[in-house]
């Protein structure tokens, strides 16, 4: 059983927006064993409509469609779909009622535009959507199905979790993939496939598939095998075993599993231990701050972080002395450990995690070019630093910078720097 | 001349990583004028490569290939290009030795799979990767090109940029797509089209396209026209029209044009003014900040923000009164008001805004459910608040109340109100 899925708009082939859904679309079919064999984005003209669906009936059973449903007279999907599977539209009073009152909770008044998104399509099965007014649709064909949706996230996400993902499992028979995603941090790609390539040759021959899945200062190890009805569980405990070697081989850089981020694992670690964190960020200005708040229940062991982007902010909120920064500058190891202890103390917690560096793209020296970031943290009894040396784009020092801090945060206080 | 885009990645696939390449490529092209007819995402198998370049040259005279490089085990694509277009790999000295320098300038150790990167096709141009060892290949057939690219966004902007655009436009003759957007905030989309339904048609019924592109917080509004040769001139002048028309009927929802953010319309207003910005985040967790500083040069106009997310951080940091908390809860008005104007006291700035809310999914009540959001800003003699009911979402709480508080400060600034 294979599935496809078709992404309409032209802000996505103009480059305006990047299309999310078909990543989550992914995950969500390979989760039930469905393969998914292609994504395709084409423009929203009925022509490329209707041609990408027929090429895609060709090749796959499933065809998760995303887009053009909007209210604004830029859409036609409604209407072309409606024509390929020979069925008219017509006014839903219960789908207008639900619209009504949607429009009701938020204070809102209907317009006209939005009575339109309750003309549907007469022999397609609704998919109600209870965060927007576009309905997700079910048509079906030749036993094939092809279901449209709304192309925002929350919409299309909420459609398929309520409905979707359930009606296609009881109509398909599925199949079951095991997979399990190991995420690293402070290692290269290419190092890191030296160092365990042994390891992955034999994994390869047993049958189970490795791939690298580098982003900037990470690389995830993603492990996955087909099992059948019967030897599910003997396939879920090779994968197993292979996983705890590779924990064995290269502990240092493992920091978690699946969807885990360094900031969850440093939550988990916080709050396992009773500890609270406060950060002093200058070079990353705010992200550590934002990467750690952006997971429900941080508030537990993050107190607050001071983004201190000024010098006088240095001095006024983490009493960083005048005169370390007119010696050693901003960013120096000096100003960092103040920056960390500052913090600490100001906040009360048990540790503090600080940055100060050169993000650039201008402002580099030859003694501290752009890259230079300095990185501290101060705990119980002692303060630690250190320097990297990272590239020329802003954006990637600041992420690098933020994921080193605190991965290194983790692994100083597992390996019991602190006790 | 069409063009399309074949991704290759089973992480893709799998929803394990989201393509951005994609979309840059597609603007790229875009400005060249180069239509983009499809972008396709395979799996990364020989069979699924050979298929997809078959169909896309049949409908297109350019295909850009990202992915499928790496230096580990699980990449085929070169040796399946090379297959397709008839030629063979051989090791390149000149891109070994700059692979080499590579490594050598990065105090690492070349291995042995990096080496392999040197083994290209030998009728394929070289586009040369400076920032990794997986070089850019320029295919020709039949008067048909395919460049293959790594999927490292980094490396394969550089490389496009470098030399895939300008090797494009030399190769193709091209045509001119003329293009504006509007960038809002505050208003929701159907709203928008309702307002300016008048000026949507007579847009339309001139010959140029209206895209909305909504996000959360924000909806962009996309004109677009094909320009002939002798005729752009008059064709810009039209698209300039009906901006600036625009402009004149909700000159409150727009920020900016393009590729603006509103972060970077506030380092606008601040810097030709000459004006300093704090923050005081506590819902927002530091994504104010995080914004503001991702922009290169925000440190002449933003000296820092304090994320308290602790009440004992707001006391510790703001000088937040502990009996304002106890009255009113740190979701209020008054917490939110004395945050504002303990920033700017502390750091010394013409403006301060300062967020306080229930971000969820937890902590909500009945007078304070989810979503409830207090929002201030501090200014040269007075001191303003408002409140925001939003969703059930915390990303998209977080998000909007961002952008809301620095919108609400531009508005508020350009009306005069601190005047």
């Amino acid at each position: 059983m294979k599935a496809e899925i078709i992404t309409i708009g032209d802000e996505i082939l103009i480059g305006q927006t990047i299309d999310t859904n078909s990543a989550w679309l992914g995950e969500q079919l390979h989760l039930i064993g469905v393969k998914l064999n292609r994504i395709v984005t084409i423009s929203d003209t009925p022509e490329a409509i209707l041609e990408s669906i027929d090429d895609s009936f060709n090749q796959a059973d499933l065809i998760l469609m995303t887009g053009g449903l909007g209210p604004t007279q830029d859409d036609v999907t409604k209407e072309t779909l409606a024509g390929y599977f020979g069925t008219t539209l017509e006014r839903n009073q219960d789908v207008l009622d639900s619209i009504d009152s949607y429009f009701a909770s938020k204070g809102l008044q209907m317009l006209e535009s939005n009575q339109k998104q309750a003309d549907l399509p007469r022999d397609a099965k609704i998919l109600r959507n209870t965060r927007g007014t576009a309905m997700g649709m079910w048509f079906e064909k030749n036993g094939k199905v092809l279901i449209s949706m709304p192309g925002v996230p929350y919409e299309m996400k909420g459609i398929m979790r309520d409905h979707g993902l359930s009606m296609i499992q009881d109509f398909f028979p599925t199949k079951t993939i095991l997979h399990h995603t190991i995420q690293t941090q402070g290692v290269g790609e290419s190092f890191l496939a030296e160092k365990i390539s042994d390891w992955e040759t034999a994994l390869r021959n047993d049958g189970v598939a490795l791939a690298y899945l580098p982003s900037p200062g990470l690389v995830k190890l993603r492990l996955s095998a087909y099992a059948e009805k019967g030897n599910k569980e003997m396939v879920a405990d090779k994968i197993a075993h292979y996983i705890s070697e590779l924990y064995r081989r290269i502990p240092e850089y493992i920091f978690g599993s699946e969807k885990d981020t360094v900031a969850k694992a440093i939550q988990d670690l916080f709050q396992s231990r009773g500890f609270t964190l406060a950060a002093a960020e200058s070079c990353t200005g705010g992200l550590i701050a934002h990467e750690i708040t952006s997971i429900p229940g941080s508030s537990a062991h993050f107190l607050g972080s001071m983004v201190t982007y000024s010098n006088k902010a240095k001095m006024a909120v983490l009493d960083v002395k005048e005169e370390t920064i007119k010696k050693h500058g901003a960013v120096s190891e000096e100003v960092v450990r103040e920056m960390a202890e500052g913090a600490r103390h100001k906040l009360g917690s048990d540790f503090a995690i600080a940055t100060s560096g050169v993000a650039g793209p201008d402002g580099g020296s030859e003694e501290k070019p752009v890259g230079t970031v300095w990185v501290s943290i101060a705990g119980p009894k002692k303060t630690l630093a250190k320097r990297l040396n990272l590239g020329k784009s802003r954006e990637r020092n600041i992420r690098i910078s933020m994921l080193t801090a605190l991965n290194w945060l983790r692994q100083e206080i597992i390996s019991g720097s602190f006790d």
